[in-house]
């Protein structure tokens, strides 16, 4: 079998996300099966570079996963040659400045989420990949939920008719921190070391109601800080600057109305963490991350309202359940599949710079929404 | 035992509500049981009225119930001095006139929701109400369900903590009328007719908030027309000019926010046909009609987001059923020996005109926050 | 990484306890994962000296785990510098004086309980360990029990409202031990061996009250033996003087009332061996060795005493389980982790000899109060 | 067949108590059956003289179940020759004084129990029976729950080897009247009222463990007011004087222990309201109100405490269940079946008042044991 080899510079491996989901999960099991498979059938074998501001826990790395090249120096990294991929999952504080730098130096970019702090930056970013002629790429790996992939399966095969709205719940309770200990990290909570749930979630929701239903045009939104005070890492008391929900209603493209709660102050009254419901002319659809169910208009029921009897419908047994009829793989490895394939065979890959973009300016429509007390329009927004 | 008389002029029994809810489950029922008692041990007898337009419908009822007093003539009906209470259920068009003359004749006077079609009127009758001096009262009847009765015990017992956040769905599919007759009335869905589930819902959730949480200070919303063409009675097309679905976010005092969706076109993935969701630091619940279930933060579980593994924790199961411990009653009834004793005895009861003006000034505040894409004040309002 | 070394003198390991619990499953493992780490990061490493008199049995079990320092020579053992704490899991008879000869060398000291068999004896070891200044710690194992700790988690959370009342009931039936052997060694049936359930169970009662709601202030109790004639190891008949079985009731700070049984008599029909109920205005809860229910006051029944009707309410039900939401670790380990804090870097502890002394003293006032026929008031006790 | 005609006077009817379970349940439902049938195959009828305080209500219950005989004036019932007996189911503090005087009258006396307030009254009441030879009984009806009655086989049985001890659990959470109504009578709460909980169930206690068991010799007991403040039937706070919880260590013939709580401060973790185990050296077993459920000693398991080990042995299934093998019947009526053999052909009646004098004497010690904080022996009763 034939074979080539693409060098990849991973800078933030040290990370719970990069070293897990990126590099272990995703690099070192491409690896593993031999490369990612071709058109023509020869294979890509992935050889990785990688990048970190602590050598000790590099090297400690690089020796467990029996990885000869690591370094401190990015521009050290950026200047090997056979390395035409730059990957970044540092804070995402300072992942403008490397992404231009790999972009100056010619290397193809691929970036967890999100692209940058600002619209401003992230549209940089977007317009110098561009200009640079580079292979762009962002994280989404909301879309590889096996949920998901099922509710768009009946989004492509038109199950819905036309659709109409969108709910969306997203969350769960996060401790805060006292009596018992949180569950999320504390910058989560402080608006000044980049937290808050808008920022963090918009940037998904931006892409998934674009891929499952249509693009965002306009976003209201009312973010809050439920919980004022929490409880750091070492038990103490620390105010919370950043918003831990947030309350969106997005319009589509098309006259569909998505209402979504992304909230960490809310106890699960779901099947799952997460749960999407798509209402259409001819049916309807709820998915979380792993199971989806479905009712088409010919078995839906017709309620009244009536206050005098109990109504004794079970209506959660009208919704039958949706086959896997595939076998799910781990999403942050076939993202990297898709973008190795799009830089060395050109194959599609519609998550670029600008929809990294596009999630960051819904975060801050979302934001600025809740300050202003106004509906935000996105349309000028390039897609 | 001692027991006086109060005549009760019944104006609009002839429909569906009037009849059933008012007349035959509360008056009638009232009646049957020996009046409404009060503290002092004595009881009050009712005696309708019945006034309508169609005098032969009427005629049927009274013999049907043996009622002897019924007149086509409103203006004869408040003329009578035995009976000192008006009532009205007639189309929402029809009730300011109505509720003038009664209160001009010195009639103290009960109504259906909502009170008027616009906040001007609404707030006319109140004033009216109010310098005549007459015990004015609105069917508050949501909060007589069973399950929203075991929420308030649930908030009134503290169990929440402060709370943070109400969650509301309520909705369920009406059919368009085609291949399958609706199960709503067509004026609904024109804004002509005083059609729109804006000014149908919000008029409840006003003193559904106001009564379990707080009262609603601001309000966003979008109102929308999602089946822009559906089928009347005949069977014939027609245009739907009015909302028949509204996504709400309400900013209640003390920094809660109810984000509520109301629907007729949404299929019911739910286990009733409303439910809310409160939220508080202490704890959490969900009622619906019937059914309440709560979730003391004690045994909240401790999710931890993680792509690679399956969730298999069945989040629904954390959730304990509230006992009812207590018989239910009809809520109607309920709400008429509440008044009777407000008018007889000077009884509390909070739902007067001034509420009933608020709940119309909600909703004509959400349809003017989806027509200019803002948020709208309420706090200018009396309460 | 940086790390200190501790020696412990360690006496009494050829027993069960001392050789499972402490030396094994705490003293190695704490070695097997490189110390015990500190505030500052730094860790303790563990260097047992271990001491019995039996040199065969300790010869075997230092080689059993390549332990190079064993003698029979306590005195010995105290001279070792490197060794400034000394533990002692021998019988409660040899306990005294091991103690006092290891505070008189200037060693810290860590003991199983009870600390002796009087409160005589207890005080004065509480005494001489104050005058001389030594880190002096008693095992309180029951704490680190996952159902206890879910239990302490609520009482932290504030879940009950005002605590009204425990109930305590531990007990299991031990064989009479002749066409059955007995699962408990003889001694603990017979007085003039230290023997006796109060004097077994009445120490750990102490700190568990203590903890997890309040100090006891007064005690009444009723000691018996129910079954007078028991079968030894040797399948001889003996007489028990020992009581077997002690209902007590406990007054403690605040006017809670503890009602707890313990008896080796009773056949278990529980779900585990112990069970604590708490009763508080706002909740209870029920906690055995491993898991925990609890029930809010909003989830109440409201049962109605009617003899002629079959009440069919799953109480049972009622209740709730407690999630763990951490992962529990080994009781002794976790105890020995806090006393090396204590010693080396003045971490709290606050299970020390006088908290044993009130363990004692609760016994023994147990006992007193069966023999009297009177309740005993414990307050005049340092606490 | 042949019957004869037995005359009852019937005072306190009115109260829910002498309503339902004396005069429906029991004397009307003799009525229905033709009688009591003796020995000899003859049939006593009975005919019930209602007495009263309040004539309408008297009036009211005669009319509704046909029985033309009702008086204001106990004298003038008392003297009404046709009836041999009288039965008292008044308030506790007019009891005494009537059934004085109904034995001055020369009538055979039947009652509620406690039959007196105070030991002084209860024994002289006693002493006047003895007296004046009439027959006297007292209700005992906890003896026929079908729990108790399969328990009470067990022991004639001889199941349980040599009894050693008794468990008694009797309790739920009667609600404090703010947030939920109380379902019991605010008097109860009341010391001023005759209220308390030890007053009302140790006089059960008494005969209770005198006929499963033996009888009491000696009690020490904590009678407690959990809740000090309640909310009465019109919703007013109140002081509660009386003891909500009573935690007693009864010693009975034989050297058995009971160890029984009785609290309305409690939340049930239990299978019934009431549940008693008895441990025996042969077996135990647990009654409740309707269900036993029993161990033998060759299948009782032998537990081992580990705490390495998570014990899940399911102890609850070496429980088996008793049959019932007979129908249940009403226990008023049964009671009253047996008093009334007992006073036309002298059959058996162990509950006397001389046991309804030690049941109060027990409930009286109960009192003085928890106040005086000693043991109080009551073997100078006659028995």
């Amino acid at each position: 079998m034939e074979s080539t080899s693409l060098g990849i510079v991973m800078n933030g491996v040290t990370g719970r996300m990069g070293y897990r989901q990126h590099l272990v999960r995703s690099i070192l099991a491409i690896r593993e099966q031999g490369g990612v498979e071709l058109r023509d059938g020869t294979r890509v074998r992935v050889e990785p570079l990688l990048v970190g501001r602590d050598a000790s826990k590099l090297k400690q790395i690089a020796a467990r996963h029996d990885l000869p090249r690591w370094t401190t120096s990015l521009s050290e990294a950026l200047s090997d040659e056979s390395c035409t991929v730059y990957f970044d999952a540092q804070v995402t504080k300072a992942r403008p400045g490397a992404l231009l730098e790999a972009m100056a130096a010619g290397r193809h970019v691929y970036t967890e989420k999100p692209i940058a702090e600002t619209v401003t930056d992230a549209e940089e970013l977007a317009r110098v990949a561009q200009c640079a002629g580079v292979k762009n790429g962002v994280v989404h790996d909301k879309l590889f939920l096996p949920g998901l992939i099922k509710l768009k399966r009946l989004v492509d095969a038109g199950f819905f008719g036309r659709i109409l709205s969108v709910r969306g719940e997203f969350g769960y309770w996060v401790f805060e921190g006292d009596w018992q200990s949180a569950q999320r990290p504390s910058w989560n909570y402080r608006k000044q070391d980049g937290g808050g749930i808008t920022l963090d979630m918009f940037c998904h929701w931006s892409y998934v109601l674009e891929h499952l239903v249509a693009p965002v045009l306009a976003v209201t939104a009312k973010a809050v800080t439920h919980i004022p005070t929490r409880y750091d890492e070492a038990g103490s008391a620390y105010e919370a600057t950043a918003d831990d929900a947030a309350y969106g209603i997005f319009e589509l493209e098309g006259g569909v109305i998505a209402a979504v709660n992304s909230s960490w102050c809310v106890r699960v009254h779901r099947d799952e963490l997460v749960e999407f419901q798509i209402d259409g002319t001819h049916a309807s659809a709820v998915a979380g991350l792993h199971d989806c169910v479905a009712q088409s208009r010919v078995v839906t029921p017709k309620p009244v309202w009536n206050p005098d009897v109990r109504e004794n419908h079970p209506f959660r047994h009208d919704w039958q359940t949706i086959p896997d009829n595939s076998v799910p793989q781990n999403g942050f490895k076939a993202q990297w599949e898709q973008y190795i394939r799009h830089v060395v065979e050109d194959g599609s890959h519609p998550y670029d710079f600008h929809a990294g973009a596009r999630g960051v300016r819904l975060a801050e429509a979302g934001l600025q929404s809740s300050d202003e007390g106004r509906r935000i329009e996105l349309n000028a927004m390039r897609r």
